[in-house]
Order: structure tokens, then C-alpha cells, then sequence
């Protein structure tokens, strides 16, 4: 499921949706892989609105979130699953998809509007209960905290979800620099275990290798504190070198303009086995997420996990059906030490490398991030507007 | 169908599929929107393998055929349709997916290896015959010669599909340079109309811009000559600023590290204006292209069609959709200006903005062109790599 | 001499000085190396204004203008003289420095602000013979035409210069595309030693790359005719793979933000050893060549010359002196294959790595190309502000 | 002088030499101007070699020391002087320019290999107490402690300085993450001022906003210690972005490809009015620093000390000469609001925006960094040429 959490039904911003990996998997051993990039890849194919996000498609268009779903399945048992839809109908395709498969179906919950408009713990954690009893009438496996900002909110939708009983995992959407009120990701690693979490991690927001230095910081701060937990990560698919604390929501590319930044398959090897080095073992990704890239950690994986995904049927590892193309020099690429190696060229002679963030120095409680319930009218828009000239790298 | 030429029966090297739309319609004074990145989206879509792509996936996978249909269809009508199979198979997907539809189905050829080799006109021309058998058996509704290097064969093709008496179409994947034996654009415009085209143009190989460029000078060699015929253009979905006269291919980033390059929908519906402001008329994309680039060419020219595609009920035109988001300074880029002006950040400041195109100085009849029936050997191989050494931004 | 001419009384722009080497010399087989780079040189040192770029320092500095002398000279022999100054100051320097020298002066003239307001054949003339009067008068070595970007008046200059009887070189500041009235470089080599020149080239707009590109197709041009002349390159020290025909000036960053395209000592190795194979002999540099990139010229072809320059005896070959260094990283880096190889960052992830050019589109005899005897009014300026807006990479 | 004391007889690595202010005139509100590029801008110049960098052009080539230090000096009173010698030389060369003006003549000392080398405290004192002797005896103004990796070593050059009872400047090129021994600037501003410095700062490894930073931590660190000093900043001329804590001597680039990473005019004119701003009042620049850097510095501030410099007689602020340029668009560049916003290009497509330092992980010990009295040997250079394999943006 994930994504009833993942955008929350009084209306949240975008974020990576969660695909669940149990914790008796974890705790025998093996490697989960995840994949988050259901709600922008939908859009790219037209079933979700960027802006509210609300991912409808669950009941509108239930066949494309189907065929989205074994298009990422790395492997016969699809273990990843169940990831978008809202509320009940999200669940009933994640169950028919699982169905006859050795899968699991998670419920997740993500950070409130709620919280960001100053309201205290009984009414925040009120509103993640609703969403739990959903989850326990349709008796998922376990359960997800997703895309937090703050710890302190964090670890209350750990302690709701952990009244279920069931394993909860929980992820935050921060960097190297913390959550928003500056605690270290170590410190905020160590709360969600106390909360009750038994998978911690970071997903969305940052791309691959800050994500797997913030899980470093946090696993230091694990085992600073002598806690156990297992560890996970769902960064972008985003190369994000220029994201301040805030992470890519701020870059002025967001989120119609983030071509020029998808990571290859070959930076998705490279974070996969980077990822398992450090010991992580619920590995996936978030937003810009394609089958691709779930595939290409499946591939990286294969001598630990002892078997190729069904999808690499199609696909040589590192190139190698290329020996079959009819140019000499694209034959020459049919090799490991090429694509390791190749620095990809942007094609963008006119174009920066790097943005400057946009952060107007709000913060929650500012009245420009009240929830509102009216639509943005035309004359807050045209604020807007003004506020933002000189503030990014528009040419004009 | 397209494809069943497009990937010919004797192991085509990649190419941008094609998409089919009529001369009747574009007489009448219609805009036809092709789409013809299939192969490359299902490569990524686990359908498909790079090398040959050989895409089998009409046959082995008809169901993901189906849904990439559907999700690029960028309207009711479905006019853009039948585009990816392997002879019957594509024909009978096409014609389904088109049944009860206002919609057109093509059957397409593109050049051979038999020509690479050295062959003469007659054994040329006997392979696109028999390709053309199977297209007249299934009653397609007009041909197109698509993707051809060399003006020679491009023309035998179009003479070879004209003896069915149906309507042809003829695309050459050039650049302003011209084809691989020099002859220019203008040149090449004329020889496809006298040979009997009613609609040419460019498709794959280069960026929006180039294709733009490309079409200009064949427009112009056709003026020239007072001949006449509609235009067409299926560019990549990849900025190409770097390509020489023979294209994308010799980038050392094709096929697995375009990434960088990928067009934003924004640069799509700048090429699409520019393209109907020089009298283009079939407007489509090739490689790269993804159901939102399609959806981009359609929402820039709905003014001119009169009527937005259905995959815009979920995407708002230049991201107003945006004016929902939490963020203000996101709800500030709820405009076109925003988008219109913005240069995208590419994120990768290790990485240079072009590259220096492979390009070994073979051409036709070289040894290293040659057809071979066996797989390249091990041998082969060690000795490709040996020549690749200093040619490509390869770090090590 | 040569900055008489090259900055004419009336007042021009910008251009590259000269520095002579006689055709005798040549003739024998020599190379001579030229440094032209002065007025950006002094501008930067403080002695002179860019805008109007008239080198008063050879009048209010001579000093000044004496130790650049004394940098640039790349051997004992002090070849390369007598270059910037107004009228007879400039060559009283020249011949001051020559003093006791194997040495040569020469006197030049470049483009009139006449022709480009329109003017005929014989006013323009008249200009140059007042000119050439002082140059006769103190008994110059030799005279240059340089920094035309019409073959019309560059062929005037030569045919003016020619009447005093001594050897003529002429250079022009175009690209691969020609004069900016279209002809192409190998016509305008063409006309110009027919006017009389014995040798000829490029000077000026810019890089090395495009002027040996440039200076190649004026060879062949040559060649075609089976005309005869010495071959002349003195390319600006900045790369501008972005220019389009009219060089340099039009680029966003002219004349104050170029640094980023300064060239390296190791770009101008590799310029000197391509234009010496291409069979230039008078090999020098323009805007932008500092003293130390003379020496790379020096350095570079000192196997061909038989001696180093006096300067290297502070500059080990490729960075040898390093291996002196005490990181060990960097005496690794005490090698040609280092340098020869190293892809130098920008250290600018905020900025673009090409611009578009500045081109208002107006040519000669448009209005706003008329010289004026007044100053830019406040008005006049405020009206040119306005065009500018949306015209070059300025953000804001 | 100062360069007595910047590299030392004993043989120290490139720094940037210094320029000297009077505490006595920062007392009384002043803001004084240094330049420190002497050492590389000399190398350019061909007076000076890059390895073992030391300066004897002072004994070799007063001219040419003489004409750079007019060139710099930005103002009639010639505050800024003395900075190249060697010894006795040097002071007497500095003597004479500032001779007849309202000058200060300082000297100083850096970084010795003796500490790199792990000699003692007593060993260390020892050599600054030798340099120190000359400047007692040539009786100049004030003395600097400049160009130190680590606060021990620095520390303990003040406490030897102060034995003169003249006052004392101390410089350390850190970066904001501290000493090499992972002190932070803040502690070490402290113990700066503790050891006898009046005034403290930065020089050198750092682009002018990193200096900045820098700063801004030793004044913050200041308050907090209740410590009262005047504040000092001589970053590089070069962009380094991409510098970690061993500052631009690891870059790839170093020192022979720093070209793309020059800062211009307008880069200084905001460093400059930033650096006023945060309350530093010795303004100057080290390494890359030309002449018309420094001039920008004096231009900036010019309405707060009251005065242009002289070298502006050629030089309106802001671009305004370009007021009287033939080019219409070129006059349109003649102002501040164009130069401030301008992003220039960077004109190197086929190189990268920014580099990953070297840095083999030795530090003060190893025994690569020991001091060896004999050359590098042909054999020391091939085995580090191995090690370097794979360590920087080198194509091949």
C-alpha cells in the first residue's frame, strides 16, 4: 500500500512512495529491494498530477498501476509491492497483485500538513491513527513512517503505528545536516528505534550519495547508543550535488525540469553495492525511480541474492548485447570497465551544473505554510511571482 | 505497425519506431503527432535489449505493448498507433488497439544490412519487398521508409513501397550535413519525392533543434525544385549539440548514459511550436520520447487542433497545477514564464557539457561494417577495446 | 611599431596588436613567433581603457610598455618588437628596444571606422596613406594589414601599404565562415596576395583551434589558385567555441568577464605544434596572450628553432621544476602526460560552459553603427539597455 | 618585504607573499589593501619557477619587481609594498619604492618544512628567530606570521615575532573546516591572539567567498572569547568550490590549469564590499591576484576611504568606458547592473565544472612528506607517476 500514507488523505506535498520489505525477511537475512517512484512515474505517464499528487490512479486507472507493478517486481516472488493507492482500493490491488506470489503488503503513513500548521501531539498523532485502522481491517503485513522532516513527528507516527503490534520501519527525508530543527540524523536514528521503529533509514529528497552518507551518520549514532535496527535507503533518482538541508523540493528544477539529473544505471550499481557494503539491507528508491534502476540493483545484487532478476532476461549485465550492435565502436562498449568509468557528458553547453536552491527562510508556523483550504488565488499567486524573481537561475 | 520495418526481420541496428498518420490528413489540413521512442521506452521497461533491439515484445509481451499505446495516445481519436511489432503480430496489436477508433495503421521499412554490406539494388530491393508482402496481405493504410542514412537506399525503399499504389512516407536520420555520402538535405528531399513520397522529413539521430534545422533545408531544396510534399520530424528526446554528421550513435554516452541529456517537456513544446511555425505537420518524437513528451506536443498545439489530449485532465498546462503545492516558493513556479525561462541545472559538476563522438573513419564496406552471421567473438571484442582506448571521456 | 595602425588616430576598437617578422626572414625558413596580445595586457595592468583602447601608455608610460617588451621577447634576439604606440612614440620605443638587436620594426594599420560608416574607396585610402607616411618616415622594417573584417577594405589597406615598396603581411579577424559580407577565407587569402601581401592569416576573434581551422581553408584557397604566400595565426588566448562569425566582441562576457576562457600554457603548446604542422611559420597570439604563453610557443617549437627562449630558464619543460614540490601528489604531476591529458575544471558549477553571442543583427551602414563625434548620450545609452534585456545570459 | 619570510631560505612550497598594513593605521579606522599574487604572477612573467617557487628575483631582476609593484599599488601612498625578496634584498628593494611615499615596509615568515618534518618546538623557533634577526635589522614596520597549516606551528611563529616588541599580522590558509589537525578557525583565532597577533585572518588555499566563511568563524570564535583583534583576508584569484580542507595545492589543476578558474573584476568587487561588510578592514588578495584585482578592491571601496586609485584614471567603474565602443551591444554592457549579473560562460564544453582534489591521505610524518636534502630521483617520480594513476580527471 504505502501510498494511502505516503499522500496522506487531507493532502500532501509529493514524496516517495514506500514499497515494504518485512522485518522476519531482514532479521533471516536477506536483501529487500524497494521501489518508491510510483507517483512520478505515473505522472510522467499521465495517470497523477504533479502539485497535489494525491494518487488516484489506484481507483481510476487500476490496470497502469498493475502493469507499473511488474514492470518493477525484480523477481518471481515480488516481494515489492502494494505501493500506491488510496486508502482501500490501493490495498485490494497490492493484495491481487501479491496474491499467489510470496509478497508482502505494507501500510504506510507520512508526514501532516497538520504538524507543519503547529497543531500538538494528540491531534497529529489523531490523524495517523485514522489511517492505521485501514490498515489493520485489511491486515497488512507490517507498516511504514515515511518522509519526515522533523523527528518529533516522526516519532509519534512510529508510536501510533507501533500500538498495531506490527513491525513498523521508518524513514526520514533528511541529509547529512539533520532534521529541520537541526538534530543530526544519528540523534534522530536513535529516537525512531526508542519510538518502537525496527527498520530506520532515510528515503526521498536527497540523491544516492548523500542518502547513503546520512544512513552512515545514522548507524554511527546506532551504535554510539549500542541500539540495533536494521538499516534503509530510498534515495532519488535524482543526481542532487547543489541541495541544501531542505533537499531537491527547493532546487528550482523541481519538479518539471529534473532531466538533466537522473542517475544511470550504472550510478544505481554503483549506490547499490555501496549501500550493501555499509550494511544496508532494505535497498530501493524514490521519486525519478524507473524499472531501470530497480533492475540495475537487482543485477548488482544477483552474486548475494543468488539469482538475475526476470527482467535482466533482457538485459545483458554491464552492456554486454551490445557485442551485438552493428558499429564497431558501440561494440567496443559491450564491457564493465567502460560504463564504470564514462563520465556522462549533459549535453547542455548553455546550462549550469549546479542551482541555488530556493528557501525563502520559512519555517513551520510561518503563515505562508498555513494550510489553506481555499485553492491559491491569483493575487496570492502574483506574490508569489514577485517574491520569486532574482531568485533562481531563470534567464530572462 | 511501423515497427515490422523498423527492426527488419534481419537484425536491424536501433531506430526510432515509427507512427503512422495519413497523407489524406495531413491534405486535409490536420496535425499528426507520431511517437516513436517504443523501443527505447520498453528497453527500459524490461521489454526489450539494447544491441539488437529486436523488439519480440509484440509477441512475447503484448499486454506492455498495449499500455505504452495507450499511455502515449494523445487522444481519443488514438490517430498515432500501431507502431511496435514483429511482422503480424505488430499488425494485429495495431489494428486491435485502433479498432473503434478514428485511427490509421502504418507498416514501415528502414535500412538494411544487406546495403551496409555492399549489396546492389536488386538484392536491396528484394528485402523490402517481401517486408512489403506482409503489409499488403494485413491492409495497413499507408508505408513509410524510415531511418535511413543514405539517400540511394532511402529512394529504393520508397520506390519499392510505391508499386503497392498506397500513400508513402520517407524519413532519413540526417543532420544539416546531409546524408553519409554528402549529399545535403535539399538534395535528398527532392531524389524522396521524385521517387515518390508524399511526406518527408528527418526522424532519430539528433535533437529537437537539429531536426528543426535539417527540415529547414529540405523545405528549401523542395521549393527549389518547385516540388511538393508534407513535412515530418521524429527528433530524439536527447540534447545532441555534440553529434558530427552521423549522430547520436557515436556518442559515447549512447545507449546507457543519455540520461543527462533527456529533453524536459518544456523543450518539447518549444520544438513543437517551432516546428508548426516552419509548416511541419507531422510532428512526433524518436528515442528517448516518453508518454509526457508526447502529452507536451499536444498541449503546446491544442489552440491549433482544438482540443487538449485526454492525459491532460492529470497535468495542467505549464505546471499550474503547481499553485497547489505546500511550498510557496513552489507555488510560485505555477507559470509559464517560470518554465519557459528556467535553465535546467544538469547536477553533475564532475561531468563535462559534451562529448567527443566515436567515429572509428569506417564506412560502408569497411571490414569492421561488414554482416557477420556469428556472435563477435571474445577475440573480437579484446581487439575493440584495444582501438576504443584515448577515443571516448573515459576516465581511468 | 604596428599599434599605430592597429589603433588608428581616428579612434577604433578593439584589436590585437602586431608584432613584425619579416618576410625575408621567413623566406629563409625561419619561424617567427608574435605576441599581440598588449592592449588587454596594459588594460589589465592599468595603462590603458577598454572601450576606447587607444594605447597612450607608449606616450604616458613608455616604461610600462618596455617591460611588457622585455616579457614577451622570447629569446635573445628580440624578434618580436615594436608593437603598441601612438604614431611616432610607439616606434621610437620599438626601435629603442630593437637597439643593438637582431630585430625587425614594423608598422600597421587595421580597420577604419570610415569604411564601416560607409564610405568609398578613396577616402579610406587616404587614411591609410597618412598612416603609412609615418611609418616611411621612420624607416620601418615592414608593414602589416591587420584586424579586417571585410576582404573590400583589407585589399585597400594592402594595395596602400604595398606603394612604399616594402614587404606586406595581412591579416584578417574571420572565422571558418568568412568576411562579414560571406566570402570565404580561402577567397579573401585569395584577393589579398593578389593586393600584394606576401604573407597572410588571422589575427584576433578567435580561438586557436577555429583560426588554424580558418588559416587552412586560406591555404587551400592558395593552393586551388596556385597563388604563393607565407602563412600568419595570431588567435585570441581565450576559447570561444560558441562564436559565431563575428568573433569574440559579441560574446556576453566581452571584454570583462572572459577569464574563465583563458587558455593554458599547455592549450597554447598544442596550437603551436598543430599550426607549425600545418605549415604557419609566423605563429603568434592576440588578446589575451600573456608573456608566459609566448614561452609555451617558444618552449613548444625550441626543437625546430634549436634554442629555448631566455625565459624557460625559470620554466621547466611540461612542469619538470614540480618534481621540487613538497606534496607528493603534486611531484607527480612533473610530466608532459599530466598536463597533455588533464581536462581542466572550471571551479564555476553556476555557470553555463558556452553563451550566445550578442547579434543585434545590424551591419554596415545601419545607423547604429554610424560613427559619432559625441560621447553616448545618457538617453542613447538608456535605449541601448532596453535591447539588451533577454539578449545574453544575465541573471536577474 | 614579507617574501623573506614567505619562502624561506630553507626552501618552502608556493604561497602567497604578503603585503603589509600598519596596525597602528587599522587602529585608527583605515582599511588597508594587499596584495599577495607576487610570486605567481612573477612565475607568468617569466622571473620566477613554480616548484621550488622562491623568489630570488628580487637579486635577479629588481626591474621587474620594482614595475609590479607600481602596477599594484592602488593608491598615490603606495601603502602596500615590500612583499618580494630575498632577505636583505627584498628589504632594500621595498626601502626604495616606499621611499619618499607614506609607507610601511613589513616582514614575515611561513610554514617551515622543519615542522612538517617533526622537529620540536625549540628547532622551530630557531629558524623563525634567524629570519626575524634581518627584519630587526632593516628595521621594518611590522612583521606577519603568514601561510600556516597549523595552528601550533603559527602560534609559535607569533610568540617569536612578538620577541621584537613590534606588532604582529597572522595569517593561516584554512578553509571553514579548520587546521590540518581538524582545529576550527574560531580556536584558532583565539590562540592567534592569545600568542601576541594584533591582527589575524586568512591568506591563500581558498576562493575569496571560502575566505570569507573562514573569517567570519575567527570573528565569531573572537567574541566568544571576549578577544578583540583586527580582522584580515588574502584569498586565491581562483574559484575552488570543489577544495576540501588542504585547500587548491590538491586540485587537479595545480599549478599550471588554474586559467578557468580566474576570478574577474566583478568576483572582486563583491568579495571586497562582502569582506568591508563582515568588518574585515585588511582587504587583499594572494595567489592569481593581478594587478587590476587589486585595483578592484580599491575601486569598490573607494567611496568609504574617500579616494579612486590612480591605475582607475584608465579604468571607469563598472564597465562605463565601454560607453564609447563602436558594437552597440557593446555600449549596452556599459554598467553595473549588467557585469554584477552576468554568469560567464566557461567556453571548455568538454571539461568539467569541478574537480576531486588529490589527497593520498599523508599527513605531517609520512615519510613521502619528509624534507630530503637531494633531488626527487628519476625513480621517486615513477613511483608516484603509479600512485597518481586513477586520482584526477585526467583523459586518457
Amino acid at each position: 500500500m504505502g501510498a494511502a500514507g505516503l499522500v496522506p488523505a487531507d493532502g500532501a506535498e509529493l514524496c516517495g512512495p514506500t514499497s515494504g520489505g518485512g522485518k522476519e525477511r531482514l532479521d533471516a537475512g536477506e536483501i529487500v529491494i524497494g521501489d518508491g517512484g510510483f507517483v512520478i512515474a505515473l505522472e510522467k505517464r499521465g495517470y497523477v498530477k504533479a502539485g497535489p499528487w494525491t494518487p488516484e490512479a489506484a481507483v481510476e486507472h487500476p490496470e497502469a498501476v498493475r502493469q507499473l507493478h511488474r514492470e518493477s517486481s525484480d523477481e518471481d516472488k515480488l516481494e515489492n509491492n502494494g505501493k500506491i493507492s488510496v486508502n482501500e482500493a490501493a490495498c485490494d490491488i497490492a493484495k491481487e497483485v501479491a496474491k499467489g506470489e510470496d509478497a508482502l503488503v505494507a501500510g504506510g503513513v507520512s508526514q501532516t500538513p497538520t504538524y507543519l500548521s503547529g497543531r500538538d501531539e494528540a491531534e497529529v498523532k489523531a490523524i495517523f491513527r485514522q489511517q492505521l485502522d485501514v490498515f489493520v481491517k485489511k491486515n497488512v503485513d507490517f507498516l511504514i513512517a515515511e518522509y519526515f522532516e522533523h523527528i518529533e513527528e516522526a516519532a509519534w507516527a512510529v508510536e501510533t503505528l507501533k500500538e498495531s503490534g506490527k513491525p513498523v520501519a521508518a524513514t526520514m527525508c533528511i541529509g547529512p545536516e539533520g532534521d529541520l530543527h537541526g538534530v543530526p540524523p544519528g540523534e534522530c536514528a536513535v529516537q525512531l528505534v526508542k519510538a518502537g521503529a525496527s527498520i530506520v533509514g532515510v528515503n526521498c529528497h536527497f540523491d544516492p550519495e548523500t542518502c547513503l552518507r546520512t544512513v552512515k551518520l545514522m548507524k554511527e549514532g546506532l551504535e554510539a547508543a549500542k541500539l540495533k535496527a536494521h538499516l534503509m535507503s530510498q534515495p532519488l533518482a535524482f543526481h542532487t550535488p547543489d541541495c541544501g538541508k531542505q533537499g531537491f523540493i527547493d532546487l528550482p528544477e523541481f519538479p518539471f525540469a529534473l532531466e538533466p539529473r537522473i542517475v544511470t544505471r550504472w550510478d544505481v550499481q554503483k549506490y547499490a553495492r555501496e549501500a550493501y557494503n555499509l550494511g544496508i539491507r532494505y535497498i530501493g528508491g524514490c521519486c525519478g525511480f524507473e524499472p531501470y534502476h530497480i533492475r540495475a540493483i537487482a543485477e548488482e545484487l544477483a552474486p548475494e541474492r543468488g539469482f538475475l532478476p526476470l527482467a535482466s532476461e533482457k538485459h545483458g549485465s554491464w552492456g554486454s548485447d551490445l557485442s551485438m550492435h552493428t558499429k564497431p565502436w558501440v561494440r567496443a562498449r559491450a564491457r564493465k570497465e567502460y560504463w564504470e568509468n564514462l563520465m556522462p557528458a549533459s549535453g547542455r553547453p548553455y546550462c549550469p551544473s549546479m542551482s541555488k536552491p530556493d528557501n525563502w527562510g520559512v519555517t513551520k508556523g510561518a503563515a505562508e505554510l498555513m494550510q489553506q483550504k481555499e485553492a491559491t488565488t491569483e493575487q496570492q499567486l502574483k506574490e508569489l511571482f514577485k517574491k520569486q524573481k532574482f531568485k533562481s537561475n531563470i534567464v530572462a
